[in-house]
């Protein structure tokens, strides 16, 4: 953990947030920090700061907070993800929420097992611990939105535009001429949405849908990678797309 | 598997391979595939071809190959990794030869926790197989040398020149101006050694020592990866740096 997150609700009016289980283990046991001493903080959804140790128990440290106020700055970022097998997705979140992006739209696809939308995996009580996880590695406060449909078509035609606004519309393509980066580093967008195919690949209906609602196909290089692989991947060079034409480009802070 | 690989010394004088186990039941469940039905196939280390199924049985495939000569060919990009935590060092093997390096060169340092060296995730027959399925994946035939050392000083000082040869040597460091794609880019080397250390970062003796023997600083962004998804996204950069500088750049093939 390099930043320690707080629900909004878990600090008083005072500043003192009471913490308990791993965040309070990892204050006491892997930074080590007595009554007295200052770790990093944030809020999740909004700003940064610090916080001294006030009391600490084995298994609850009360934190006295100086927050920024202010919101959390979204990633230009948004992801359409065809939902992954569930041990890849468990996988997933953290590593997508460490990465940084906006906003995590799952659905289904041919290609994806209808079982798949029955598993755990997709609950908010099981991915947004993971979520945080991944926050607090990469030090960010902007919890992304999530949300999960069953039907593509209806998704694209009817909810897709409300969902992300007005953003460049790439998708991820094997054999493509543009990579993911040059894309993003030529356009005018302030922000971009990525579709992820599954594992098999969308299929020609899905492909053409895409196609028609403005998603240009971008390279994904010659391997063909795995889910998880491919969509750490592709939001790197997103990312990297966005640092190339402004060199100021960072999130979560400059 | 989008490729089923074989050793060589399972290829007959006359061509003929016999598959067991998870291979064999990938061609018949997966592939559905019947006797006369071909299938992309290649050699562990050699070249790539196709094979047509000669007899099926539940648990065994018979394939008759015709494969092209030759060496497989080998990505440009070498991994000086600081050994991640055993957990994590499992889950890259398949990732890491999926996105297809030369070489994957494992140290010591200071923060990497010494009972690390003792698992069987360093083992070569743990890591083969995982390293093999990566390469299925990303149908590939060239598997990465794997080298495993427990003093980084030593590796640096006595070892590191004969292992890689002539190389770009660059370092992932929090800050740097450059990023890898850029770096890579722009020199006119026709190899990288891209160094990534434990979670922890290196400390100053191990930058002081790395710096000294030619590895530049590069960006990692603003973002504190694990070093799973650090070590994905450098890869990411790395390529997508060589692919910028030669439009036909393509591994493992055009």
């Amino acid at each position: 953990m390099n930043l320690i997150l707080l629900e909004s609700q878990e600090i008083g009016a005072d500043g003192v947030a009471r913490v308990e289980g791993e965040r309070a283990r990892h204050i006491t046991t892997v930074l080590k920090s007595a009554p007295g001493a200052t770790i990093r903080v944030g809020c999740i959804g909004g700003g940064r700061g610090t916080a001294t140790v006030d009391a600490v128990s084995l298994e609850r440290v009360d934190l006295r907070c100086v927050i920024a106020a202010g919101d959390a700055r979204r990633p230009p970022i948004d992801l359409l993800l065809a939902l992954p097998r569930p041990k890849v997705m468990r996988r997933l979140w953290a590593q997508i929420a460490a990465m940084g992006v906006g906003q995590i739209i799952l659905t289904n696809a041919e290609r994806v097992e209808r079982n798949y939308f029955d598993t755990h995996v997709i609950a908010a009580d099981c991915y947004r611990p993971l979520l945080i996880e991944g926050l607090q590695q990469a030090a960010d406060t902007y919890l992304p939105n999530v949300s999960i449909h069953r039907q593509l078509k209806v998704l694209v035609e009817d909810h897709l535009e409300a969902l992300t606004g007005e953003s460049q519309r790439l998708i991820a393509h094997p054999g493509a001429a543009e990579t993911v980066s040059d894309a993003v580093c030529r356009t005018a967008h302030t922000a971009v949405l990525l579709a992820i195919g599954p594992e098999g690949g969308w299929n020609a209906f899905e492909r053409d849908l895409l196609g028609r609602h403005g998603f240009a196909p971008v390279a994904m290089g010659p391997r063909t990678l795995r889910s998880d692989t491919a969509t750490i991947a592709l939001l790197t060079l997103a990312h990297d797309g966005f640092a190339r034409r402004n060199s100021r480009y960072s999130y979560p802070h400059a």
